[in-house]
């Protein structure tokens, strides 16, 4: 693919990384080289390296879809994603700070519907961006998980012969919290996979260690299905506040602090069910011109 | 470290890739920030990402320790390296790509001494960099190795109770070269670490499985020592054919294959030592400005 002069941007939001093209006045990237283009600028050593890559695009949607701005979103192996906590942080600095939509509040249109994004600024340049993750479920039938109750909250799984504490919540995908004394002293090697791959769990699932800190302040260590060891999972923070809230363990409004960075994850109910917003920061690393 | 408006382009070397900052008309990171900025920018995901910095900057030397320009090269961890053959080869690219110096041999100074590089261009780019890797070593004191002969020329070592037919040689670093039927069956993940790790060797090895197509060409599959599966080794290609060649089974001029893509070593003889040079290709993928 021939990409010389094609200009975008790198960013990161708590590490995970992406390149950025704006697409807002007129289209760089054919629709249909979208996935082969994301395979290739993604690829570590021989391109530019991420792990996924935004594009900045007009609304398409009518009525209730139709959002100020469309956010969309391709991963490293080049299929398209709905949503993703840090990439659209990225996206809504991108678009503040340079000026394509100056708004507090903005409606960003995505696979898996409209986003609302508020944003803090000082001096003109954005700071933090907070983001409805939307609702959540804690019964099994939907992590999906097999069990012989209706939701798994601080129940011993046995894994590998060992019984450990857990709870399953779904907040778009699925995840195990464990909450724990330390997350220092987990052997995540060990753990991470055999939760992860545990016959309990016919889709898999993602495994977060948590320390309380406070009712308003927890430290998590994360194991990612399919990825492993990773800085920073937002819909974890989100799974791991939602689980101690449920659990009565955590308040409402808690800062995450995860490897890559911190989080501050806050609580809803809507419909009898638990929402969170997610906050967090983004940051502009450089922009660049493919040769 | 503030280093907005700092410019830089990203190149690789089949696949091992660098940042390169042009310091040869002005010093824009200060001597003793050099470790740090290294650190800092191949950090993966948090910044730009890369294998290592290459710096260019004006010869320092007098005499016949004076080069044309001066090749300086910091590794991610922010330790400075003697030389590089994949970051000499993008490093020369730029030079004469860019204009800094327009000639089709140049003399690079390096932490290694003064190296000479020959670049075959096109239409004013350049194409293709061969350089002098310098005199190896066969002694097994010298690899070093621990072992009852002189030269470890396609002899049995026990590896986990299996005897496995390889010839060690050092070429600036220690290797360990092994020729097999099919490097697509090889256990790299098993086979790798053993051998690394293996008590004959006191400073551990490189490991590279080598596959012969004919006396000219040959198919390599490396483990390298503290990083396990690279992509692209140049000494490690340099070693095989240097082994080859040592043992009868590979001519002269041999063309590697390695996963990362090709490079062609040439053997030379001097002072009763075997040398060689290699040439390959370096790719300029895109300029940046930091944020």
């Amino acid at each position: 693919m021939n990409l010389e002069g094609l200009k975008f941007s790198k960013m990161h939001g708590l590490g995970n990384d992406y390149v950025v093209i704006d697409e807002s006045k007129e289209e760089l990237i054919a629709e249909n080289e979208k996935t082969d283009f994301s395979i290739e600028v993604c690829t570590k050593g021989f391109s530019i390296g991420a792990d996924g890559v935004i594009f900045i695009t007009p609304s398409s949607g009518e009525g209730e879809e139709k959002g100020d701005i469309r956010f969309r979103i391709f991963n490293a192996d080049g299929s398209e994603a709905e949503m993703c906590g840090n990439g659209i942080r990225c996206f809504s600095k991108f678009i503040y700070d340079y000026n394509i939509i100056k708004k507090d509040i903005i409606k960003v249109e995505t696979l898996g519907g409209i986003k609302t994004v508020e944003i803090t600024a000082e001096n003109g340049l954005s700071k933090l961006f907070r983001v409805d993750m939307g609702l959540s479920t804690f019964k099994t039938k939907n992590i999906p998980m097999i069990a012989e109750v209706d939701e798994f909250l601080e129940k011993d799984l046995i894994v590998n012969g060992e019984a450990i504490a857990m709870t399953t919540v779904n907040v778009g995908n699925p995840h195990a919290v464990i909450f724990t004394e330390n997350t220092e002293d987990i052997d995540l090697d060990n753990y991470g996979p055999a939760i992860e791959n545990h016959e309990a769990f016919p889709e898999r699932i993602n495994v977060h260690f948590v320390e309380i800190i406070s009712k308003n302040e927890i430290v998590m260590l994360t194991w990612e299905r399919g990825a492993g060891y990773t800085h920073a999972c937002g819909t974890g923070a989100t799974s791991c506040v939602l689980a101690g809230n449920k659990l009565g363990v955590l308040d409402n409004k808690v800062l995450v602090h995860l490897p890559g960075g911190d989080l501050e994850i806050e609580v809803y109910e809507k419909e009898n069910e638990l929402g969170a917003f997610m906050k967090g920061d983004a940051k502009l690393v450089f922009n660049g011109e493919m040769i």
